[in-house]
This record gives C-alpha cells, sequence and structure tokens, in this order.
C-alpha cells in the first residue's frame, strides 16, 4: 500500500502517518519524489490492510493498493526515475553512463593503460573485476584486495567512479570500503543474504539479471535491497540462458521497454557478457543504446589475447574508440544526455 | 567444394568444369559474383573429392574445400553481399527495407488505408497474411484467395511489391502469381518439401527463422532452398522460444552480426512477433536498424483492438510514422542507403 | 460445446440435435462413448452459444460449456480412454505398447534382421523410416518408396504392424497406401496443411511434439486432425529443446501426468530422440514405463556404427534384448498390459 | 593428474609422492578408495606437468592425466562409487534413500506428525526448511533457529537423521550444528564462497542443480566443495528452467545415466521442486526410481492447503503411503537396496 501526502504536507502530518504504521506491525518506507513525499507500507502479509485506515489522516492526498508483488522498485509507486549520481557521474532520468575496463584487473599497467585510454574516449565509469567468482575453482580467482587497490588508484589519477564486483558477505566491508558502485554478479541475483546486506548499506548497487531470471525474479530481487532502505539499485541486462549456443547468452534486449514501463529504477546493458564473442559487443552497444537504456558496461582489454578471464568478448582500445564514436549519436538522438 | 575461376575464364572453361562435375555424378552450382565465376559442388557424400581433379583444367584459379553443412548460402563461398532486388526496392549489401501492412488482410478498406499509409511514411514493402497458419484449428485461416487479391490491389495503387506468406504446396503456386516475395513462416522453417518447391521457384523468399532453430539449422534450411537453384533468400530473425513469457518470443539480436559473418544472404528482424508486445516494437525497430541488418518488418492496423490475428503487437498508423521518424537517422548513420 | 444424450436416446433425438447445430451454422462431431453418444459443437467463434438451445431438445442429459481451446481431445469432452486397435494391436486404455525399428530403412537386410530380432523379443509394432525429413539437403533423405516395400514385406513376415513418418502431402497417399500408423515428424507437428490432410484419413497417426511445443500447441495440433473426423490420434513424447547438450533433447517426462488429465488421447514415449544417447535410452525407456504411459518407440539396428542415420541413439540387438527384459515388470507392476 | 599407488605402497611412499606435490607447489588430493590409494593433483594451471615426475617414484603403480575440468568428483578419478553414510542410513552404492518432510517447518504439531508419517511408512531421512530463500522479500522466510530445534526433536524422536537447507555463511554453523546433511538450494549452487565454505566441514552436502545449469558446471559446483577436503557430497536433479509453463521446471532425468558414467557422487531427485503439481510428483518418483538413481526427495505436509511455502507441489499423507508402496518394487527391480 502506498500513502501518498499533499504537496504541502507538514512533517508532523508526516510523522504522524509513520506512527500508524508502526502502531499497525507493519514497515514504512519514505518514497523519494520530486513533487510531494509518499510512503510505501510493507509487511502487510494478510492483504487486509484497511485504506481508510490512513486516508482520514491529515495531509494525506491518496491511498493506492499496490498489485505487483514488487513494491518499492515499481512505477505504480514511484512514478518518476530513479536518478543515481557517483563521483560526479549521472545514471537515469535521461544521463546515459557507458561504464568499461578490464573483466579482470590483472595488473597495474594493465588497469592503467586501459582506465586511460577508455576515461580519454569518453566513458564515464571504470570497470574492473577484484573478487572473480569462476566456474571452476581452479580458474583464477582475482587479484581480491591488490586489485580493489589498483582500482583506486586508477579512480585517482582518471577522476573516473568505480565499480567493481562484491561475491560475498564475508568481502563486502573491503570491497565498499573502496567501489563506487558495487556489482552483484547474475549467479549472485537471487543471494538474498548478500542482498539484504546491500540493503543496509548506503550504497550504489547495480544487480545482474540472472541468467535463467524473469523480469519478475529480477525486480523482486531488487526489491530485496530497496526494502532494506537502499534505494539506489542499477539493473544491468546481460544475457540469460537459451538453446542457442552461437553466443554465449542471449541479450534479451526486447523486455526493456516494458521493463522501463514497469520499474523507475536506471537501466543499463552488458553487451560483453550479453554474446560473449568480441564481433558482437559493438553492434550490441548500438542496439542497446537505441532502446534508450540508461547505460552500457563494456569489457576493454590491451591485449584480449592474454586476458586472463573473458578473453574472447573483450574490446581492444581501437574497437572501444569505434563503439565510443558510434553509440553517441544513437543516444543523443534519443533525446538522451551524453556528457 | 568451390571452384573459383580465374576473371578472365572463358565460356568454355567454365563449361568443362561444370562437364567434369556432372561426370562424377555431382551437381554444380554457379555462383554468381561481380567479379569473377564460382562453381560450387555439392552431393559429395564421401567427402573425398581430389581439388587436383579441377585445379588442372583450364581457367581454374583456386579450389576451396569448403567446411561448413551450410556451403551454398556461406560467406566462404560467396564473400560479397547478395542484394535481392524486386519490383524497383532492393535488400541486402547497403539497403535497407521497410516492409510494413497488417498480420492477416481482413477487409479492402483496411488493407488499402494500410497500405497507403505505410508508403506514405516511406514503407518499401507491402506485408499482409493472406494464408494465415493458427495455432488452434478453431481461429481465423486468413482471406486466402480474396485476400491475395486484395493484395495485389493494393500493389497495384501504391506501386509497391508485396510480401505474404506460402503456407503449403498445394497454394504455392496461387500465392506465387501473387506475391512478390513469399515469405516462410517460422513453424515452416523446416517444412523441407515446400523448402524444396520454392527452390525450383525463380521468386524472392523470405525464410523466418524458427521458434527453437538454431543458427546453424536456419542456415540448412536456406541451404535448402538455394541448393535447388533459388538464390533469392532474406533470412528473418523473429524471436526464439525461451523461459521468459514477459514478451512473445526473445528476440534475438545478438546472432545478427555473427550471422552476417557467417552468410552473403540479406537479413531483416521482425520485431512485431519478436516481441508480440506492441510498447516493444519501435524500440526493437531502432535496436535492429543499430546493428546494420537489411530491413524490418513491422505489423500495421488502423485499429488493432479489432484486429483478427495478432492485435497486442501491431502499430497504430500515429505509431508507424514515430518509428520511420526513429529508425531513419540510425540507418543512416549506420551508413545504409534509406530509400 | 458438448451435448452429453441420455444412454437411450434414439436415432431421431441424436439427428435432431445434429440439425440444430448445422442449423446454427456450426459443426457437430459425434463423440463415440462407451456408454452414451456425445456431440461436440466447434465453429462457434462469438462464444456466445446459449445451453437453452439444446437442453430442450429430446434425449438431452446435458449441455456442458468446453473451457479449453482444444476441444476433441480434451478428458472434459470425452472421460475415457481412447484406445486404438491397429493389426491386433492395442494401444492406450492399460494397454502397453513397444514400437521398435530403425531409424531410417536402409536394406532389405537390415530391415528383415531388426524387424525379427524385435518381434522375438516382444515388440509389438515395427518401425522404420522411408522418407526422412534431414536438416541439411545434403543428407541421407531415406529409401522412400522401395524403403516402404521393405516394410511392407517385413509386416508380412513378422505379422507386425507398421509405423512410419510421412512428411508431405505430396507423398500421404503412397504412404498411407503402406504404413499402418502415419507418423507426423516433430519438425512437421505444426504443419497444418498435413495436419487438416491426416484429418481427413481414417488411419491411426502419431503426432510427435515439436521441440519447442508446449502441451497446449501439442493438444491444439492434435484437435486440427481430429476436428476433421480422425479421432485416431496417439502423442509422442520425444523431447523438447532446452540449454543442456549433454543430450540432445530434453525428454519431458514430467508433463505426462498431468497431459494425461488433459486428454484422453494415447501417449507413448520415445526415448532415443529424446536423449540421442544409447547410454540413456533404456533407463529412460524404464522411467517412461514407470510414468504409466501407453508405449515407447526406440530406435534399434544391427550394426549402429554404421547406421545412416541417428547412429548415437540406436540400440544394440542385446540392448534391445535388456530393455525388454527391464521395462516388462515394471509395465506390469504398474497394473497395465503388456502382451 | 592422478597419481594411482601399488595396492601394497607403504605410508612413507604416499608420503614422498604428497611431499613432491607440495613442493611443485601444487595440492594433494588423497582420493579414498577400497583397494587401493590414489593421490589428485590439483593447481597445476600451466597445464604442463610431467607424468615422469612421479612415475619414477617408489610404489606408484600409474600416473593419469585427467581430462575434464572437474577432477576430484569425477569417474576418471574415483571409479567405484561414493558410498555416505549419516546416522544410518547409506546413500549410493545401490543404497537407496528416501528423504521426506515438509517443504517448511512451520510448528511442532506439522513437524512431528510429518516425521511420524513418513518414519512408519519407509522414509529414511526427513526434510524440512529452517532457512527458507524466497523470491519475494515479503513471503514467509521460515522459522529459523525454532525450526532447526524443532527438527532435531523430530529425529530424537523417530531416529531418522535430518536434511535442512543453509542459505548463507553467517548461519552455517549453527545450520551444522543441528543438521545431518546440508542442503544447498538451486539458487545457490554457484554461491562459490557457500560451497568453499562447505568444503571445510567435515558434513555430507546435498547440492541442487541450478534451474539453468549445466550438468558440467553443476559437477564444477561440486568440485569446489570437494576440492576442500569434503568429500560427501550428494547431488540432487530438481528441474531446470525451460519454455514449458505446465510444471514449475522441467525434471531433466535424460542426464542422469550420463552423469552416472561421468561421477562417482551419489544421485537423487526431488520430483516436488521439479514438477511443482502434485500430480506429477507420485509419477516422477517412480520414474526416478526407474532410472536407478540413489534416492528420492518429497515433500509431505499435513494439509497441503494450509502450507506456507509450497502447498501445490506437497504430497499429503495417504499420497506419501501410495508413493513409498509403488516405489518399491521399482528400486528392488532396479537391484538396489532398499531398508
Amino acid at each position: 500500500m502506498l500513502i501518498v501526502m499533499q504537496k504541502d504536507a507538514s512533517g508532523d502530518q508526516i510523522a504522524a502517518v509513520n506512527e500508524k504504521i508502526v502502531a499497525l506491525g507493519l514497515t514504512a518506507h519514505a518514497i523519494p519524489g520530486a513533487q510531494r513525499v509518499a510512503i510505501g507500507i510493507t509487511g502487510n502479509q494478510s492483504g487486509l490492510l484497511e485504506p481508510g485506515l490512513f486516508s482520514c489522516l491529515g495531509g494525506v492526498q491518496d491511498v493506492i493498493r499496490v498489485s505487483q508483488p514488487y513494491k518499492l522498485v515499481s512505477r505504480e509507486v514511484k512514478p518518476d526515475d530513479t536518478v543515481i549520481e557517483v563521483g560526479g557521474v549521472k545514471i537515469g532520468g535521461g544521463h546515459f553512463c557507458v561504464m568499461a575496463g578490464p573483466c579482470s584487473v590483472e595488473s597495474r599497467d594493465q588497469v592503467m593503460r586501459t582506465a586511460m585510454h577508455v576515461r580519454e574516449h569518453g566513458a564515464h565509469m571504470l570497470r574492473g573485476g577484484a573478487y572473480k567468482p569462476r566456474t571452476s575453482p581452479y580458474e583464477f580467482q582475482g587479484l581480491k584486495l591488490e586489485g580493489l587497490k589498483l582500482l583506486a588508484e586508477a579512480r585517482e589519477k582518471t577522476g573516473m567512479p568505480i565499480i567493481t564486483e562484491v561475491k560475498d558477505t564475508a568481502t563486502l566491508a573491503q570491497v565498499a570500503e573502496y567501489a563506487d558502485v558495487l556489482q552483484i554478479g547474475a549467479r549472485n541475483m537471487q543471494n538474498f543474504s548478500l542482498l539484504e546486506a546491500l540493503g543496509e548499506l548506503k550504497k550504489p548497487v547495480m544487480l545482474k539479471r540472472g541468467p535463467s531470471a524473469t523480469v519478475r525474479e529480477w525486480l523482486m530481487a531488487a526489491e530485496y535491497i530497496v526494502a532494506r532502505g537502499n534505494y539506489q539499485v542499477i539493473l544491468c541486462e546481460r544475457g540469460i540462458r537459451t538453446f542457442e549456443t552461437l553466443t554465449r547468452n542471449t541479450l534479451d534486449l526486447g523486455i526493456l521497454p516494458i521493463l522501463r514501463e514497469m520499474t523507475h529504477l536506471p537501466i543499463v546493458v552488458d553487451p560483453s557478457h550479453g554474446t560473449g564473442r568480441v564481433t558482437a559487443v559493438t553492434p550490441m552497444a548500438r542496439a542497446a543504446a537505441a532502446t534508450h537504456v540508461d547505460g552500457i558496461m563494456v569489457e576493454v582489454h590491451p591485449d584480449p589475447k592474454t586476458a586472463l578471464s573473458d578473453g574472447p568478448q573483450a574490446l581492444t582500445f581501437p574497437m572501444f574508440e569505434t563503439l565510443m564514436r558510434e553509440i553517441r549519436p544513437i543516444v543523443k538522438g534519443g533525446g538522451q544526455h551524453f556528457a
């Protein structure tokens, strides 16, 4: 249930609504809005809450039943786009963001060269894996703390905020100390304990869609984070698993316009994991931009043949330049802001 | 195996190669090329054909083993793009084509109004179903011959060539009499008898990808047509079946750049069937254009709510105008010709 | 809509109901029942048919609205199992049937030896492909008419009825002349023109599930046949296409108990195509029997290594003996009749 | 790489092999075998290890290169079945185990009644969820510690060991204190930090297959546990996500005979989650037994309509009795031991 307050509702009136919610054993969520305050209610398992309990209170304009199981992330509850700002970079609400960098941080030289290159050609945020969840226990698992420090060094040098994956609660505090945006990998999309811990944090989170997650399940996973009070969630489409093996995953662009109607959260696309084939990355980055998403995330490596992970999908430096040159007019043509 | 002739090979030399192929019990396929003639060989089940049998003949420049099971449709055999021309409209090789019209032809008024509208706003070809394969035997199956006649009337009035589905060999001759391009629906992609019959015809064919067909299987289905001598095949991606039910199908744009490398045939995208949701059609048309395909096919209806088939995915007239306005700069930005 | 007649309804009363249906522009289908006659009505596109139109007629016991789009194949319309009898072999209603033989008929020796062997070890019906739809146009397409004749010869020698695939309407009459049961392959499940032609025939049909067909679509495809008057349809589960590539298809046994509730048609399972791996065929035959289906279809070859098609999934003669020995107690334990 | 020692190799000889492995910077894994000791080597990222380094040592019989990325769980490395024994119950190597109980522990009465009933009718182990990962943050998440205590009470009363899900590392120690077997849910199959923590424990683990995991990925996930020294891993097939929505998941029985050849670990099947439809549970339990797996896990509830989770797939008490009566002859007919 959602309580929409009048534009000129007083602080006392808002407090009175919150008290009533708490008194009923439920949880109140203040929903930030440009025009007015709204208060979401969760915890109502019976489904029998009476609108009249709230509509009689002072300053209340409207009481709305929310029909979706994902509540706080839905447009029903918050109609205007969420814009996330981190280190001077905006994502969402018409601001397009390019996140680029290596799959794994491998060395100072590799991460610095890549960061300088992508910055120079217009990237807004640096990506790079320090903790790498890998299918096999015998594969390279990342440089860990050393990798985080190299990313921080690259941030200092280039001014770009950094996004890196957090793979478990044990390393969350450490990763959060260095990262500007915390990435949740596809395989952790329904790692609910990790999602809850992220909900307690006040840091932006980028939640990748699981390889077999429906859009509903993805939104519910985001709801886990938001329900704990962290509203800064970015959704990232990175391909789903289908019968087709020509590409590593099937990038599901078709859901994006519908997802846009369902949620106010920013949406980005990862064409690198979404296809796993370097040939397809730039065309899919263009395609994603043409659907008017809020950004892309791509893998770039100085020498993909020697990459310790995901070499076949990493762009070379010249390829990244081409990508940036080609998506810019598409993004601008769509009326989005591309700094 | 592929025999590449020298640029200045004489007609006699070409004939000699053909004779040798026939003498070995195999089939020769002349491959049209801008620069030189090439001759594909099929029917070699043993796989033991000796290149030396041909390299010694006059005028032969090169003898190439073709590694793919799809031979004649592969870039290995014919490196330059196939361009299909029909009624003054070109598809492929940099020519972008918009096919638009109703899912089913329902009445003279409906098809004429739609044809006039899409023509006015830049469509190149008129689509419309006269024979409709339907999941249930109790659903509307199309106006059949009457529908074909209405399409022909619309062609006369607008000058646009028409594309319509042929659903079986029994009606093939009739449909071929009216249609400029014969469409094979997704469920008939592996109707091999129908494909063979189309191979005997000298009319362009648009082959839709089956809902669970891999790219390899799709190319093999095209090979069925080409192996019988009809090189005018257009491939149409229209979504695959996955676990996600938010959209009717999952439009698989990620394979397109790779498919482009695999085959010389023109490729178009159908965002209407590919998503089944009107909200997603225009964004996916833009996305398809951004991948540099050779065209799109979309469903347009004067009043989607009353459509006898596929109403939820049909664009209204104003929506089609928006689509055309939005894809034009993307197509042109990609260096393609958009008449 | 379904009109259930009283047990003692007279021929005149039944005729009166039929006449009323026809007078309304609809189609009447007599539904064979052990106890009483029922009459299904199709063609009612408006959905507004009034039960009262029929309940007032003499001899009418009940008028039932049928909620499913598949009507005549549903249990709602015909509660008791359909039993199909062919050449002395019964399928359905507690009668378990083993169909065995080579994927393709390759030679007299191969088909005769296989037929004798499977007959000796308890098979009830001989399978064998004469017309083979193949993914590539360059693969072996079957012995065609010669193959049909060899199957007929094997029938004469062993007494077993034969089941073979019909791949198009052009060869339907020829195949129907030789076959006892006409098999529709998975890729033709929605070849509606072929289904309609089979509906006109009075021969049992075995309809394989398409690789990406939902159970609903499969039942609708069966409805195409039954709606034309041919009630002798057997459904065959043969695996669906999923992301898992360890097996050729994913045999979907989990739907069978639910399918059983939805339809009165006999159901068989093909573990050969359903797994594509000889190791898995016998275990899946046992598993299928344990779900209480009405039969299995398996591929057997004297020398799988030399098979012209599907060698990796064909059982050797000793493997077939093991299979028969192992499924017999499971079938009998399930209370089914296994001749 | 795998070092197979001679039957009569001395402790010193084994120690010498271990020392050499450690000296090379690699990890040695003693592989328990009925006849002889074998030592697996992991950590060899270069792939250039020379067999001669070990074959020259005393007591070494054979040095085998292991070709699969999953090493310690493969049959190549350990040909004989792993048998897991817990609280007097054996799983694997011919011992069939029935795990039954409620989806969630809801109350003392519910869990005690269920435990008594399933015990009485032949179940070997009690299942029940105390920590429940749920798709929505607003759903019932289990009784947690209170649930674990109720399970322990039921164990005391019935003598059955208990299996329950552990959802994160934070609660692992607590769950491990009460549980006899730790279950890893499908959504946590690639929660590598949790897998590693389980590898350090000396408790049996049941690892469910992820909804979109290939068999290879599943075995790699098991390898994460085994590589840390915990060899007591049971694999549980519980259905994969496909396009078919008639069942909640598609139970993938077809892979089981192949999986059996790939790994020595015990394999069980969960037909409750695998179908999500109570109608299908008992038939799929029979089918699983007919494939000769090592056990099944089923959900039973005194009153499924009131269940707080997964009611539509829970068996009633009489249904469980039927299931047990029906699978017993199938298990015994397959030559397995069913206590």
